[in-house]
């Protein structure tokens, strides 16, 4: 069997789970419609729902539902506009056609009425709008069974595995055509274009804002404006961007030094550090030890680059890191970007609780073989977090003012937790470009 | 006084108006906020709300609120994230300042505490959702006073006219490098990003999806994707592409052949007729008026290429036009690409009925001086639209199959209706470029 069809399979299975512990005989999962703006007619860019997109690769089929019921053949209610204003959409080529009973609608009433009486013990999952909301169905977005889903969505099966492989190959190459547009001088806006033309995608394509930072703006962590104007000096470039492939996300992060010395050893050694981390990766660590552990090697770093007058103990037992690495080492990464369940103790919602020290801390769960998250140690100057230490002798505040220029480092690849390691499909994507 | 300083008292007192006519003392104006996408923490990109950029060429920042009392300075309370995550939006420069008592916020319940009792007084506009449901205005979007401000809204000021003329600069200079790379064999793709580079801005930056489809595809009038490979042969190009200027909208068409001969024609014929439609505009014509002697002209067009067997009054008679131009001639444009209240009859809210015979037309009302509005006839070969006069003998099939592999033909410009005729922003703005 393809490892489609085995993905179907496991698909199939964790909702029978999710169906079992629950009140309802089966699922409609919608994929969803664009929402369209405020008094306009204009739509937005439209995201398919990713309780769908799990089932198959249909990412742009909008107002398309599956139905399934446990032990029978799943049904794909595929929408495909009969207007002139439109493109007819292709019956996306693939084998996933193999696994379910497509009907061609045009019309989404079209779907209750082949539901008949059943619909009344049908949970749906989607965004609710009219007409769903008056079709009778069983519940709306039943908590239970988005738990259970998104909990067992953590373990990847080898389908999702091999097209965040090829998603990590198509941001890769993005990358190295952004990182080329930083070393040919161009501005923020030239390098999206770039990456953008490099993967031959247009910027609604992308799973997220990519951050392309030049410069001092590496230290805003959610910077996703982009200057036109390229700036007097190229000192760095912080790029985190990404691609998708069959619907899951690829999350990089590179960092570059435009000259050798301070910064690309700075560079240099966020890079080995958050390698180092990716080493300690197999089943049953904890990922909230890694994150704890990373602080003990950003001090470390810190230290050797004279950032403090104290020692890198001192440093981690002070909690001088976090203004520095004030955000999470990663998050679970798949169908999306930050990708569901880090919180899950277990399929009935069971959560972690958030923890003081760590808030933006995405992923508490302990590791295990499948799982897919990112590791994204970063270091960065931001004012606002240094503003509380004002004063501090412990700090070398003229050595943390030769690195604002520069804004920060982040370095961030995607990782797969396998029976007695990882796999770094990050790495592995740009050595498979060179 | 300044453009911008009359434009604003002309805005005030169009709310003073809809005031007068309403059971509130006040209104609230919400700039809206980057919706979130199911079951995820990614945004779509943020478009602000139209009512709120009526008042001031503020547009990128969400969670911002109007408040105005008829007689009293406008307040505005700019949203600014106090977080380490984002850069801090800076306050827009411009001399909207000198019209508003600005309050920045970092939360929104600033707004309604700084409201107080005058909440109960005070109409909601903009996009309700928590927690500005729970606070206790006197209406959420009350379609009186919508009607009264869609329906003033036609009549431009000289400021926003300034704004239009810019915008129409803006996007013929992406048009030019967009035709440049048609001519220089590139693809869908690519010319989207040459667009796009030569406005330098990003896509999400612009009005709405630009078309841009060669060959066949462009008969498909609302054809949104972009082949990453160019066709084997490049024929025809049609580009539907817009830009924004202070909020303001471009939207413009060219059409351009590959080489001399019949659709080179077809598009000299089409230009010809758009401009002479164009001639006609003054205060006191009918839109519709203009729509139906567009389909005598295409008639015309359709008889002189030997699409017909017949002559142009019977292809016009016959309604064998419809099939080639099924869109109406235009619409409103303004803050909004299809700008609100073509279909208003009065600020009470009356209406036009729609026409069955011409159900897309946008804009029914009288010309008056200070509309703008699109003229944008077009001609293609849509077979969904023929089929229904399938072995009709009148049809020169033989002919209609040779523009088929073109697509089609749109040419569209902006303009403004003066005191005794028209002034062509568009052309003006491709003047300005050679
Ligand atoms: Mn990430
Ligand atoms: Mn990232
Ligand atoms: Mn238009
Ligand atoms: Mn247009
Ligand atoms: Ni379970
Ligand atoms: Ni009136």
């Amino acid at each position: 069997m393809s490892h489609y069809l085995q993905h179907l399979e496991h698909v199939k299975g964790r909702f029978d789970h999710a169906l079992q512990g629950s009140d309802f005989d089966a699922v409609l999962i919608a994929a969803g419609q664009p929402a369209v703006a405020f008094l306009d007619d204009n739509a937005y860019p439209y995201r398919v729902n990713p309780l769908f997109k799990y089932w198959l690769p249909i990412t742009a089929s909008p107002k398309s539902f599956i139905y399934y019921r446990s032990g029978e053949k799943p049904r794909l209610f595929l929408y495909q506009a009969r207007d002139f204003w439109h493109s007819t959409p292709k019956l996306p080529p693939g084998e996933w056609q193999e696994g379910f009973d497509v009907t061609l609608i045009d019309n989404v009433e079209t779907v209750v009425q082949a539901l008949g009486k059943q619909v009344s013990n049908t949970a749906f999952l989607g965004e609710v709008h009219a007409p769903i909301d008056s079709w009778g169905l069983a519940a709306l977005n039943p908590e239970s069974m988005i738990h259970s889903i998104h909990f067992h969505r953590a373990i990847k099966t080898e389908w999702e595995l091999q097209n965040m492989r090829k998603a990590n190959v198509l941001a890769a190459r993005g990358h190295n055509a952004a990182r080329d547009a930083f070393y040919a001088g161009k501005s923020e806006l030239e390098i999206h274009a770039a990456y953008l033309a490099a993967m031959k995608c247009r910027e609604t394509e992308t799973p997220y804002n990519s951050i392309i930072a030049l410069n001092q703006n590496g230290a805003i962590l959610h910077y996703d404006v982009y200057d036109a104007d390229a700036p007097a000096e190229h000192r760095s470039f912080l790029i985190d961007a990404g691609a998708y492939y069959n619907g899951y996300c690829a999350d990089i992060t590179r960092s570059y030094a435009a000259k050798d010395g301070f910064y690309g050893d700075l560079v240099a050694a966020v890079d080995a550090a958050e390698l180092a981390i990716i080493k300690k990766v197999k089943p049953g660590v904890s990922y909230y030890d890694l994150h704890v552990e990373m602080h003990r090697m950003i001090a470390q770093i810190l230290a050797d680059f004279g950032f403090f007058k104290v020692n890198a103990e001192t440093i981690f037992e002070r909690g001088y890191t976090r203004p520095f690495f004030p955000h999470g080492l990663g998050h679970y990464i798949g169908l999306q970007v930050h990708d569901v369940g880090g919180y899950l103790k277990s399929d009935d919602g069971t959560s972690y609780e958030r923890d003081a020290t760590h808030p933006f801390l995405r992923l508490r769960r302990e590791l295990e073989a499948g799982q897919v998250f990112t590791i994204e140690p970063g270091i960065y100057v931001i004012d606002q977090l240094l503003e509380e230490f004002d004063g501090n002798e412990d700090f070398n505040w003229q050595r943390i003012a030769e690195l604002r220029p520069y804004g920060g480092v982040r370095i961030e690849d995607s990782v797969v937790v396998t029976a007695d390691g990882y796999e770094n499909i990050t790495r592995d994507a740009f050595a498979s470009l060179s």
